[in-house]
């Protein structure tokens, strides 16, 4: 577990071992399995044993589901500055899957660029929630947050070189966003963004 | 303007006929008026000649309604670890007023007192959001995190001496929670995070 | 003089009759003098000695011409985030005037409000380099240099509460910037990016 | 030795021959043996020479015994946040066996299952000592702290990703506990806790 | 209160009414009273209106006996680098008196006049538990650690200027003392090690 | 892409595939192809696909020329404090070659060794910009900034050990370079510094 | 006293009380006395009770010669980057004038200046020892240990803003020194520099 | 070469062939070599080539004697904490048998033992100049300082684990040593310790 939510297995440091045994009581239990931060080799020996499980090279996650899922509730956009930022995209919407959430996925639209978000608004501007994935210097959540009226879940990845400082400075930036919808997450955070834009699009859904 | 969001006045640095000035239009456009960082001394100056607004010293807020208020909507708890942490968490306390949202205040039940957090579970386990503000080792959003199923946005305070680094410390035990529902705003950001609790909590009274 | 630049004074420690003296000296040598860091009250003992001084308060730059000047050379935009970036802002304009350079000044268009800029695109795109004048996230340096083709400059402010950390989470933004364009200086230096400005555009007015 | 405590060998950068030559001659003076941080291939070369050398691989410490020992005295107890900490918490209770002080271990109570640690109290509230390991937010130490009357030696451990510094953070957050019986050591360092509290218990022991 | 001791008052931030209100209220359930950080003038108020407190303004802080005190327990030595760390070698000895512990004080026994710690070696050995205050190079504590076989509780001063960085260099030393029985505390947290020193020795004193 | 810069192949983390996929659009659209950040390998696959690709294992960096080439125009000196700058310069040499501006290199001229520079500056003195490359002390850009009128693009580069922070001591003090005409890029960033120069010469070149 | 060397008094923290009385004491064993960090208003308090002593307002010093001294020994120079580095070289010089060593000052030669070092060449040549105080980039040490073979004693001094961080980037880069005869100092420690290079200086003498 | 001390090899990055061809340019010169940094493997394929090279393993340099040497001169001794300190002392000592000057070595003698070192204080009290190198808190230098006269450089080492950052922690230490007669060099800089030491003890060999 991911300390205290047994529903999600964090692979890092747990072997192959235990990361069966832990979905195999889960999915006694009918839970749907989500384990993240898996290596392939790690991820050829479970999928080896647990056939229903499927993994995701790039977000590096596994997921089983335990039962046949209902229609998707929400909807949640994840949307990434650039190409190096997708893994940690993709282990948001991974979780967004595990949660029974529709999420849109808004790829390589970095500020830099201008022309390239505006063109996609109407993909996303009536989203539940926002994850936002960037690295370098992490300025895609304050002009994302200046275009929705929804929460913004900003994600600063360790993509960059030198003064990045392994994604310190863009998770500074994200922390000092001028926009007030920007919430921050641990660098490489992928599935706690994930996480809270899910359950926020869920609580909606439940209404 | 507090970077775009032409409807909340952020105080630092403006005078108080500026703050008068701006307020003004948005009462002239039937917009309720939220200004935060106020000193006592510029809210004396705004109180004098806008006769509505009513200050809050320890927030350091004025607010000022364009029209009488419906009910309020949804439902976000504010928590503190300590008395220090008092003035921000009355910052959020204020913002979700302006948003219309109804607020439980939940003070002083700080990590190292074990025993005062359960007891007034009941208080906050039915919430939309919650924010949690602490200064020191910033360990109570994890807390809290781990007794509700909803988003929790935590606010480090400046409150502490020595290694606490102007609340560095306790921003980075929060970036660190091990709770997933957990995200961050800056530093005696009670606004924001007020803000952000205040979006998801309206969002579902409107559905 | 203590960087080699003798016909810039720079005010931080240096009493107003030592201002005066420099100020006489450069104008024996028909030489135009700006200082720049000059507190209002150093400001108005220089002004009282020295009658052809100009005072700007927001930068608290004093210029003296040297003699009649001829019409402006190239163009340069200072563009800032916030009104909180004014006074760096102006210290870069109070230098390009002293350079004898155009400049057009394009303010409070931070990327939290994303339809503000584009607006004001007309102004700025033909310019010889431009300079950015940001703080918090400091973002606006990557989506200006995204717009246009010349040199940016960006300059971090110390504006903002916090984990800005005094400035330094924008400047390592802007030293992440992932436009190619975009070079930085130090925190508040609106003088050092006013400067590089100018050379730019007086190179090509040379010609 | 680690730095001028002869009786205890720290492993890092020295030879399976310089551990066995130095365990030598502790047994050759009737001293118990402590070896900490040995991999598990210098392990094996020096359990080859020494028989009576017992290698636990998860603390990756050796221990021998220079003659019987007599019944455990005092009582401290090693609790971890995570699982993760179990290394750094093994070398902790190595440590106290080597002193002949009786160690109960307490897993996985980090304070975002908040049910988990109350529900053990038993074990641990009549200790002499407490050692508590946590990685990320390190706010296990602070909770603890407000249980027990007795000292809490705190060791912050690299346990984490992203803004975690390698351990810095947990270590901040400890030195910030608002309990007043928290000290900390450095990150992890297991034997250092485990000497402390050993002191702690066997001072007692010795009335 | 804060922090889970109700019995300690953290004067920061308190105004004298709220300590009378506080002391009070421990008086009147029979709790002596301690009160740290207590700048002269708040003092001086609280001394007018509580008779038998007594202020100790090196220290600054306030103690008021609740009734008859008996014989102090155990022996704790408070030892200082500087007279600049004074203050907060007060503030301990304060808390041990508080708590009823005898306490030796040795003053200015610095690493740099190495002759004069070994000169007072007699009236330190023998203790429960040792307080070392000491800033700038923070040595101190390690040379005490080589000398004793009890546990020693390092505070960090702010003392010293340019890269002392207001104690974190002190701080950081000591987190690598090389000498295992060395345990730390906050900067300038006199409080805090005199109570986990006091601690120690209190609990031997019940057996 | 770098960020928007469609015509610029930054190479970290992209296949050989994909980089030999973008190059081909490019061609196609009849622009010069730079790609940077290429190691041996990686630039093996790309010629055997491209024949007319060049590799600077050097610089590792590729370029292709779209079609002839007319005669270079501007000048800049690309200057390095010691040999262990030299990659970071010929990323910055590749970019201005591929951008057709004419540039003159001056290796080994750091400060220590005082009297190199002066007796090469009639090589760089008439330049339109000058990028300077230096690691450790980071001391060159001031020493050139005094010496010339133009923009001083300063590069620090991560070469150092200790103290020097994987580039951070060098980027520090280029940012408080005491010359107005230094403005610095991230650290290791020749490719920026060296558009940056590129842009300023070409803009002349144009008039 | 604090640091071993009693023949010094750091007067941070001393009332002028104290400082009369150590000096008193220096005296009256035939010591000359020197006090560092003396402000003013103490001064004048010393000097009204001690007549024979001089203060330097720019050093912050007091020096009282115990009895007539003989002829200055070696010679050492002190370099200054900038004026307001002054009173760190005066402190230096102040100390060696005290250690009764020959100093030459040359003040205003930092490296963005480049022609002005050469220029001076000569007053420095031939010292046993050489402190230079430099703020901002720090530069100017390397430079000089580029032209003399005698050891150079860098001093940072926190003069600067933004990314000067209170002095640590000009620490920095000296300690990057890539020339071999530089060592360094805490930021603003004149008097160590002059010490030091009065230890080297005195030492020939004495031969 | 790089820092104009064209008599030094810094092996960091230089191929054996460059090492070869710089030393025969040296020696050519009738210049003794000194070339550090050298790993094992290169060291061999340098001696192979030159017969008189000697290698030093745990100091990874080579030295070779342009003709006979006289004898040695002056006198410094090179301290250590520890035996992990060893590589950089021998880097110190190595440079001092090639600059000529006599060398007394004083191992693990670190301030947590503090009776080894005043046992041994006879070997150095009468020296030029003393090397201290030490890792973890870096105390040894202050203790060293206090016994002695002479100028101390005290060297940090990267030696120690967590909150040691690479050597920071021993750097910092030493810059805020109260001995006044320290300074200090970069982390791990052996090699610049020795060369200053040898300039302080040959000067006086040279009157
Ligand atoms: N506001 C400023 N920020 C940074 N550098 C400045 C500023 N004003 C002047 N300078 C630089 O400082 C030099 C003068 O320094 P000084 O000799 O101390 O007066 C000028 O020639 C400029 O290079
Ligand atoms: N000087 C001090 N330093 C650190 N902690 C203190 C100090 N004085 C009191 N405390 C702690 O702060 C708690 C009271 O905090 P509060 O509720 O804010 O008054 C006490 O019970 C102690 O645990
Ligand atoms: N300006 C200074 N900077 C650093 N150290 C100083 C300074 N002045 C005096 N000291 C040192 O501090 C010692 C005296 O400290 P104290 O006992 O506090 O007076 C002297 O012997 C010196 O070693
Ligand atoms: N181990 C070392 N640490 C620091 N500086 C060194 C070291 N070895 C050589 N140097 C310096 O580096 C210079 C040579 O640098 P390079 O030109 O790169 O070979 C020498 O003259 C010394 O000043
Ligand atoms: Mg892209
Ligand atoms: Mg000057
Ligand atoms: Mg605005
Ligand atoms: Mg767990
Ligand atoms: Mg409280
Ligand atoms: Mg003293
Ligand atoms: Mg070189
Ligand atoms: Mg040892």
């Amino acid at each position: 577990e991911r300390c205290g939510f047994p529903e999600v297995i964090f692979g890092t440091g747990k072997s192959a071992e235990t990361v069966i045994e832990i979905a195999g009581r889960l999915l006694a239990h009918d839970q749907h399995v989500l384990a993240t931060r898996i290596e392939a080799e790690k991820a050829k020996q479970v999928l080896e044993r647990l056939s229903d499980a499927r993994y995701n090279p790039v977000a590096r996650t596994i997921r089983i589901d335990a039962n046949p899922r209902g229609p998707e509730v929400g909807h949640v956009a994840v949307i990434t500055a650039g190409t190096s930022d997708l893994p940690v995209a993709e282990e948001a919407r991974e979780t967004l899957a595990w949660m029974g959430v529709r999420a849109t996925m808004v790829h390589d639209v970095g500020v830099a660029g201008p022309h390239r978000l505006p063109e996609r608004l109407a993909e996303f501007r009536d989203t539940d929630a926002i994850v936002v994935v960037a690295g370098m210097e992490g300025a895609l959540p304050s002009v994302v947050g200046g275009y929705v009226p929804c929460p913004v879940f900003a994600v600063p990845t360790s993509v960059g070189y030198g003064a990045n400082l392994g994604g310190l400075s863009a998770l500074l930036a994200m922390l000092n966003s001028c926009a007030s919808n920007v919430a921050v997450v641990n660098i490489d955070a992928g599935f706690k963004a994930g996480y809270l834009a899910g359950l926020v699009a869920t609580r909606r859904g439940t209404v």
